[in-house]
């Protein structure tokens, strides 16, 4: 076969990544437990038209077909396609496995989902998303929204993500469609779904062009278009948006409740996680099935490329008749995020390898004893290898330093001691396989940020 | 919408499953890499043409298609499919990055894999494979071959998968394609390939129709059917097989080659985990990519299941043009394995979630008090969470038990000391969430087999 090249959309790290993004995973999964969150799975197809109930993405499906089925066969409502985010295959386990579960269910998953993108876009089409969500059964207390935020913001803070010290790698943008639907009822706008997906294009389309659509599709006339770009503009801290978001004179029971569920956000952030979170009132969301807080999230240093980690609340997305399941939840788009730091090269790793011993070996006959070397390293945890083959001494270090293996251990023999290497300072000293450990810093890859 | 349901083939578990699941997935994770196996994952997909180039799974690739293209689109060889294996994706991973890695590469790979069967025949269309592989440039030493299933008998030896106590679960069978093709080269027969994929259904047809087939399809006399199947029925757990193959006087330098290393493989095996390895020299895997020794796994308690572990070594699966990147590997097949063990009930974990304390909650104003102490004892590594609600006391310690979260704290406040309550012992006594942990058999959920 000719040597086979990458394809568009389809990213593949080499070992020294997956290693970051193990380092990563191993963070967020750690964090979520500790929040009593459970891990889930689901499979990764979903029937086409449980793809295609809600949200905006149904022209990025993928769709399955059987090699030896009929390429021309109808594409009916129960033909199979991946799932292209984590939250309405969860919704759909809600509902089907309710009987069996606990609410409120707190759980997170970490998975690939799919996106049928145009190759051209140069868009992931395959991509790893760590998600974690808390539903319950009829009511969802609203404590819940302001929880998650926390926890992601811890499991992101403890990462060396190329943040500068002490500082947290991640702003949270936070806002409240309540917030937002009471403001535009209170403005006169019937539409409020609709301004919210004008509003939500602010970013990439600028203000003059929002106004004119906030007039064509929703009929706002120019004050009111004035006043929703008045309210996007709107971003602080704390508490103080509350104040700006009423001195623009708009009164609606809806707005009251939004307001004071954003505060709550916001002020608890402060208190636990000084300046992890912000409310910023253009933030909209595109999906329409947030009904109270929404979340994006900005990666310092690479604000421009749009949010690494979204969600919101969802009061009707795990609907089956009476039974309902409100939830909350937020996602990281984990290759996204690991996809921006390695383009600007901000992480890296100690070695190529999980291996922090090699055993040398002084020839092929003595690979049992080597062998036997290496069994005691890792029954101490040691992550050791022995060498391929009894080349001389020099050749064997170099295996080592290749792969940034920082030890070599020398079997003696004939009464001499063995001795182990560290190939770093070219120190050498006797070791007792039995006993012998690396410093604690060099038993693992070390992941560095920045 | 109405009720969801299961789709055949695509197994989904629910969370305490997951969490035996990942709690496996760790165990082999961690072994892996102490054999100083890197980790890696590949795309989901490769072009058809690449799925097609091997083995014998070409009817059960899922391809993609995008749901807005057209559905009678012709299928070139540049159509993407799932992969089914993580065998064919490694070995074009290892050609396109071959310039990137450091050889002798060594690499564990835990993904999902699909594949497309009808799905009336219940078998599962979307698993899990836990793979670990080998592969060199141009030559591969044959001591590779007596590593792998030592690796894999140290990770799964370690997991309670409902062995009687200090036995292995697994009983790998290992055969050789030298060993079989030699002897069927002594005896007279040509086509060797054609040979071993007969023998390859014995245990499924039996013996009379292997011999018919045997003279059907290579063309074999009656005494080479008969000598094929005396060879097949050879199985040691050490070397006394070479004795019982000699008897049968068959003589070929390539069956001397195949004798010399199953040998060496059974008995490195007997000496590091007594048990592990048997000879069988029925086994001969289908896939014919295999070109030295072929392994296929038992669990103990579920043989008549089938494997639930193979590979073998293959000498040209990665070659392009003049590279050639030999190697050897062993597939866990991680859902199979569960799905028999879940299925006989064998596998528990100590709780459905992952929490250890659950905070009380007095009432909804002292809520922040709460999460000072779930904060407290998180930081030191303590799975908490807080009551969603401040109901009475008693329906707070039945949201815990429900779950299986062994203790409950009661804030104190008003100059009364915080206590923990141990709700299967029913102890209570102070305690303060800067100090206070639990037993460590309490502080993740433990799994237990059999």
């Amino acid at each position: 076969m000719s040597k086979p090249t990458p394809i568009s959309g389809f990213p593949e790290w080499l070992p020294p990544q997956r290693m970051i993004e193990l380092h990563v995973l191993d963070r967020l999964r750690s964090t979520f437990e500790l929040y009593g969150f459970a891990p889930l799975e689901t499979r990764s197809v979903e029937p086409l038209d449980q793809l295609l109930r809600k949200g905006e993405t149904s022209k990025e499906v993928y769709l399955l077909r059987r090699l030896q089925d009929d390429a021309g066969a109808d594409v009916g409502a129960d033909a199979l396609g991946l799932h292209f985010d984590l939250t309405v295959p969860f919704a759909r386990f809600v509902l089907e496995n309710a009987g069996k579960l606990q609410f409120p269910f707190r759980r997170y998953q970490i998975q690939k989902v799919w996106r049928g993108e145009r190759p051209q876009e140069g868009r992931y089409r395959e991509f790893l998303q760590a998600d974690i969500d808390i539903v319950d059964r009829d009511t969802l207390p609203f404590h819940y929204e302001v929880e998650l935020p926390l926890v992601i913001g811890d499991a992101l803070g403890g990462l060396p993500l190329g943040q500068p010290d002490g500082e947290l790698p991640v702003v949270i943008q936070v806002n409240n469609r309540k917030l937002c639907e009471g403001f535009y009822r209170g403005l006169g706008i019937e539409d409020a779904e609709g301004a919210l997906r004008v509003i939500d294009k602010l970013d990439k389309i600028g203000p003059d062009r929002v106004a004119a659509a906030l007039s064509e599709t929703v009929g706002a006339s120019d004050a009111q278009a004035r006043a929703c770009l008045a309210l996007a503009q709107i971003g602080a801290a704390d508490a103080s948006f509350v104040d700006q978001v009423r001195a623009l004179g708009v009164d609606d029971p809806m707005l009251d409740e939004g307001l004071a569920e954003l505060a709550a956000v916001v002020e608890a952030a402060g208190r636990y996680a000084p300046g992890l979170c912000r409310a910023e009132l253009k933030i909209a969301r595109g999906l329409d099935y947030y009904t109270g807080t929404v979340y994006e999230t900005q990666l310092r240093g690479f604000e421009r490329a749009g949010s690494i980690c979204s969600g919101g609340r969802y009061d009707n997305l795990a609907t089956a008749g009476a039974d309902r399941f409100p939830g909350v939840g937020l996602s990281i788009g984990v290759s996204r995020m690991l996809g921006l730091l390695f383009g600007a090269g901000v992480l890296t790793v100690s070695r190529q390898v999980p291996t922090a011993v090699l055993v040398a070996l002084p020839d092929e006959e003595r690979r049992a004893d080597c062998d036997q070397v290496a069994a005691a390293l890792r029954a101490r945890g040691i992550a050791t290898e022995v060498a391929p083959g009894a080349q001389k001494y020099g050749k064997q270090i170099r295996f080592a330093e290749r792969r940034g293996i920082p030890f070599v251990w020398f079997p003696g023999g004939d009464g001499e001691p063995d001795t182990v290497k560290d190939i770093r300072s070219g120190d050498q000293a006797e070791a007792f396989a039995a006993t012998w450990a690396p410093p604690a810093v060099d038993l693992r890859p070390q992941v560095h940020g920045g």
